[in-house]
């Protein structure tokens, strides 16, 4: 009993120091995305390599695998405690650290690095097949580390995907993702079908930036984000990045003829920032002190830009205000037109730029498209031709380009395969966490009109954030909103929202 | 001579993979000063204490000291090498790093936090005797210091004095100080004397900050601060910080209302910032590749800032971009009237505001006060007393209080003890590097006049900065400018310059 006190407070503090050099890491990532000079690249590709070298050995540890092995077979923590939730995630990580070959792990990050510049040269030439032979390669690597961490079952994909959601099977997502999806292909087709298209030229109106970012700050700051222990900078990639206790940093970038770009971004990268501002400070750097999964945390952003900040309750609070900064844009506007605008559906050749509806379809075909890609039935040199086809299936319109269609995304050349359908997981996860939020707090779009956001973001740091990782995603779900996950809620949110909308 | 030329390359390459961890801690050192918010000191402090124990860990390693018994005993690199400097300087810092026994540098490093808090709110308060338990505690480790770490001779403070500017010895500081601190005297003296007082309210009108700051980094990158390798921010504590090949962070603060702090500054940090871009990239992270000494540093930034940056020649190219920019606060200006204005000698309480000419004397007043307090004849109780009379005799007037006397500087708290002479030491340097720079490319005046600054800039790449530690400083001195460390170039300069300016 002493021993295994012992053998976990050791493990703890493995843990944490681990973390704690990782976060040093993060900081200078973060300063490569905002202030590193140009010419600093190299030396900085330099500092990362040492770091992740020092933090692999640290990780890798045996003595870790010792002490794992010790409480497991003391197992003295009860099931569901935060002792036996470190322990289970402690050699989850262990595990996938420890599985990989180091010449895999070398040649993983060579290629993707590598693939990564010829992405970005093959989508600037709009040409799928400068980037084919590098597709090829990392797929190659991306099966073989499949298959050197194993899976349960048949799917090899499952191995890759657990990596961003841990415990989660290509299955479980398979059994949300197809009602999902012919649910949206149905709302999609109907918004088209209404006639009605709302006026989206005032949201390119001109917005000055400083006033831009005074906005998109105030609105970040009222909905719970602190600015004491986190900033707001520049990226060309907007980003949230917890650095550790105390400090979190979003990021976003701004556009003078955009209003939605930096505003909603800002708002989106808030709700991952009071995420990680809600993690019990305490236990960081063990895992009942991080986020629960990708998935998760795309729940909260996903949550406090759509499901809050592109509600008509958020804009009855926030629209004089808006008017009033921006008044050379949206003096001559209704608020009603603005909402409208702002939430405009239409389909669209790019993810990132996608509304809240059609979003999860363009998730849906990557999430089918890379299952394949890993089980060997989709061949890369197929790709281009399966997307387009699958595309015009999904959102009746065909891309145009290469970049417009299998180019347009960084993930593949990056080696992230398995990390979108944490985006499509975290919009529903969202629906659940609101639906359980307004049977306790009541009706909450009355509390948000009023500028009353304090109650859902209380909510949400004490059934979500501090947490951690005490439970994986689906557990988490089935404890904070009494369900499994199910396409249901989210399905039920946009189509009661859209039919209102465009008179369905 | 395989075997050694196999130690001597596995010495560079830990000297490397260290300075390469040293310059991860320096980017959450900038980050600390710039960005971070306020909730997030806590942590970074843990961060830094992590980096600082790894880096200590390889810069102790045995093996280092196996490795140089080895070469120092094979000796198979010509005395003058750039190989016999990476061993001879690898011995310093390997002797200075594990002389001291773990509980000395752990007592130091934390009573420095807690009397550095003490010093700043004794500051406040204006209470030496506050601040004067710390100061007591702070002399005694120091003197531990000292003596763990050994010196040639009797003066305890050389072994303090040698990690700033190593091979310097007080000795050696003296024979310049004292004649310099007499000539400086007469020269304060005979400027007062003269009657004439330069109307320095045209200083501080209204500067706009945006203006500041656009002409500042546009004066660096004119002087040749290269800024695709840099940046410029802003900081309460000004300074420049290298933080490896292709990325040099200069800082500064504005004064709307005081135009030399933020601009001079800019030039001195931009100064330290050209040798850190001059240091020969390739050898980044061993000795030659490094910074001579603190001193050498020091005459890098003096010389931009007074030497050029306070010159008529600057001024005549500089002047009408300054009024156009500044037209608010100049247009009324004579260009002789501002530079007389920017050249005011005067006597003062503050170090860091003084003059070019005044400042040494506070340098000196220093030196002398920390050696004896190193050596015990000065007991810390009677500090206070005796630099008000010092200061008197230097300065012909006295300190009104104690922040404006021997509580001004943070130094002291810090435990950095040995650093002061530095300062004067930087500008004793830049004079002797002037000269023997005119001797080789002439009237250099003649240059500034015309806006050709490259001319010089390459003349210290070439002659300093690429030497890196090739040269200890006083041996640098001797072979760029043919003569030993003296007094004589900066009174010559200064007796030279400020004798037109005030008709001695």
């Amino acid at each position: 009993m002493n021993a295994s006190i012992k053998a976990y407070d050791e493990l703890v503090t493995r843990l944490k120091q681990t973390a704690l050099l990782a976060s040093c890491s993060a900081v200078l990532e973060w300063d490569e995305q905002t202030y590193l000079p140009p010419d600093g690249t190299s030396h900085r590709a330099d500092q990362l390599a040492l770091l992740a070298g020092i933090i692999h050995e640290q990780a890798t540890d045996p003595e870790i695998g010792n002490l794992l092995h010790k409480l497991e077979a003391d197992s003295i923590f009860d099931q569901e405690s935060m002792e036996s939730a470190n322990i289970r995630e402690a050699r989850h990580e262990y595990d996938r650290a420890t599985k990989l070959p180091r010449r895999l792990v070398e040649e993983l990050s060579k290629v993707a690095t590598l693939s990564h510049h010829a992405w970005v040269e093959a989508r600037k030439k709009n040409r799928f097949q400068d980037f084919l032979p590098w597709l090829e390669q990392m797929i190659d690597l991306k099966r073989e580390q499949a298959s050197a961490i194993g899976y349960q079952g048949t799917t090899a994909y499952d191995a890759l995907l657990d990596g961003y959601e841990p415990g989660a099977t290509s299955e479980m997502i398979e059994q949300a993702f197809i009602p999902l999806r012919n649910e949206l292909v149905s709302l999609v087709s109907a918004i088209k079908d209404s006639g009605i298209t709302p006026d989206v030229s005032i949201l390119t109106r001109k917005y000055p930036v400083e006033k831009q970012r005074e906005f998109s700050i105030s609105a970040a700051k009222t909905i719970g984000f602190n600015f004491n222990a986190g900033r707001l900078d520049i990226a060309a990639h907007p980003f949230c990045s917890g650095l550790g206790p105390g400090d979190c940093r979003l990021t976003t970038r701004y556009d003078e003829h955009h209003f939605p770009g930096a505003f909603f971004g800002t708002l989106h990268e808030a709700g991952h920032g009071i995420y990680e501002q809600g993690l019990c400070q305490e236990h960081f750097g063990t895992p009942v002190g991080s986020s629960t999964s990708l998935g998760i945390h795309e729940s909260q952003s996903r949550m406090w830009e759509n499901l809050i900040g592109r509600s008509r309750a958020f804009w009855d609070y926030f629209y004089k205000p808006a008017q009033n900064l921006f008044s050379e844009a949206l003096s001559d506007i209704d608020q009603e037109d603005f909402y409208r605008a702002i939430n405009d559906v239409r389909p669209s050749f790019i993810r990132v730029e996608a509304d809240e509806v059609t979003y999860n379809l363009h998730i849906m075909l990557r999430f089918e498209l890379e299952k394949s890609l890993i089980s060997g039935d989709l061949k890369p040199v197929d790709l281009e031709a399966v997307w387009n086809e699958k595309f015009t299936e999904y959102f009746g319109i065909t891309p145009d380009s290469s970049s417009n269609g299998c180019l347009q995304d960084v993930h593949w050349s990056a080696g992230l395969i398995g990390y979108f359908p944490t985006y499509a997981l975290g919009n529903m996860y969202a629906a659940h966490f609101f639906n359980a939020a307004e049977k306790e707090l009541g009706d909450i779009t009355q509390l948000i009109r009023k500028g009353s956001f304090s109650p859902l973001k209380d909510w949400l740091n004490e059934n979500v954030h501090r947490r951690g990782k005490l439970y994986r995603a689906n557990r988490l779900v089935e404890v904070v909103a009494g369900e499994s996950l199910s396409h249901k809620p989210l399905i039920s949110q946009l189509q009661s929202k859209y039919s209102e909308l465009y008179n369905l």
